[in-house]
């Protein structure tokens, strides 16, 4: 296993800006994002039996995985599959993650103006994410709210790694015979900037980083689907890796229940530390 | 103000199918929706200083309007602002609508299949609503799931009214020269039947109802934005109507904050009552 590499304190704020997150990449030669997607039915079975197992699972993965990564990623719907509970359940995970690492809504959000900035403030505000991801389809005053909190984050869907991405994400449009999701990027990269802007993109669409990349150089990518979605992380970071990392790869089921029984966490290290180490060789080979 | 209609009784299994729902419809001549978008802040003074004052206000409103509406619907991001005390508050406000009424969660959800099962279990099972709105950009494996539960509807965005709609909506796409919302429609009614799957057309684009209801004559649209939103009903039924109604027309603001003290369910109710009165007269005009 990869030796444990020394973390940054981040500034007294607990804000985590483009610098900073930088500054964790750099010291920690991994851009790796851990996704607490965390299904109460497939986490090991002896802390089933336990009350409060998910928030001890997301807490024993987090202790085990955090020298591995520099963003944590919740999957909202997996929390609000569990009721009143399952948003109590995000708060604490959210509380936890410490304030070294990104902490990112998983919610593709998006809605009219004043709807979209309730969602701001459930997710910025209520539960202290640093980040949240948004749907584009509304366009620009379903994300504007987002936008507007000084030091969060706004990650807008580009291109997704699911098939579905085929029936509009990959339609071309008229106007420029080229893709919708080059469109959003696009468009959406004049909204805000490389200080609170990310977009996602999908890791089995290996061969779009490159016009990704044309569109938006600078901004840094969150990428999901490494593991199984079947991404190639070489791919990927040949082609989406900039002069400064300017990624976040996630991987989440690959990780998270990569073990069954009391040492689950250690097993779960063991994989991040892997991708880390991969992380590692592709920061020295691809970023100068 | 108008007088009462009789409220048929829906079957024993508490499913609002189709032909329930336009039951419903006929039987008291309006095709209202009421928005129950409650923000704390925004609800009468004398209210405020009461505890569990969101659960108390959305229940007389619900008293006040029942009968001059056929649906709810919980925009779930003001519910969300609230943390988990207010996923508590949705719960028990869902569970307080009448089962003649169409229950929907405006969540506007959408993600990889795995994930949009996890948001249909949570809608659809846990909180036992009737619909929901998905958002239709990462296309058919991300809203397939939610089309999966028997006897629940899913409403995916086509056209919204809202300005950020030139965006991406009303783009045109190469392979047919038509707008991308129109693809949307196309594509998405493929994907269920009229008898699960409902579109949102949204009011202030009434030109485009027409051709909205070219493509999808049969299926019931929820319509947003009337009111503040600036929508007229007349536009939206002469175009919008279809010979079963077809239609749910949302109001929510002008409805829920039409009184401030504590006869606001009143003047809520006398609002609800004005809507109700010109939708029985379009129903009148334009369904034959």
């Amino acid at each position: 296993m990869r030796t444990l590499q020394p973390t940054l304190e981040i500034d007294k704020d607990n804000i985590m800006k483009k610098k900073e997150l930088e500054a964790q990449i750099n010291a920690k030669k991994t851009f790796l994002c851990v996704g607490l997607d965390t299904d109460p039915n497939q986490i090991p079975a002896h802390l089933k039996k336990q009350k409060d197992s998910v928030i001890e699972f997301n807490r024993q993965i987090i202790d085990a995985t955090k020298e591995f990564c520099v963003a944590y990623k919740l999957n909202t719907a997996f929390y609000e599959a569990l009721g009143a509970k399952g948003w109590e359940i995000m708060e604490q995970t959210v509380n936890y993650i410490p304030s070294t690492h990104l902490k990112i809504a998983d919610a593709k959000r998006g809605d009219i103006g004043n709807t979209s900035s309730q969602y701001a403030r459930a997710f910025f505000d209520i539960l202290q994410f640093d980040a949240i991801t948004v749907a584009p389809y509304m366009g620009e005053d379903s994300i504007r709210p987002f936008l507007e909190y000084e030091n969060k984050w706004t990650i807008v869907l580009g291109l997704t790694s699911n098939k579905g991405a085929e029936n509009f994400e990959l339609k071309r449009l008229q106007e420029s015979g080229r893709y919708l999701y080059q469109k959003v990027l696009e468009t959406a990269a004049q909204w805000g900037s490389v200080n609170n802007l990310m977009f996602v993109v999908g890791a089995t669409q290996s061969e779009y980083f490159a016009e990704v990349r044309k569109i938006v150089p600078n901004h840094f990518l969150l990428v999901p689907g490494l593991g199984f979605q079947g991404g190639s992380l070489t791919d990927v970071s040949r082609y989406g890796l900039n002069k400064e990392v300017g990624m976040l790869v996630n991987a989440s089921r690959a990780i998270i229940y990569a073990g069954e029984h009391e040492d689950f966490a250690k097993e779960s290290a063991a994989i991040a530390a892997q991708y880390a180490t991969e992380m590692s060789t592709m920061i020295s080979k691809y970023v100068s």
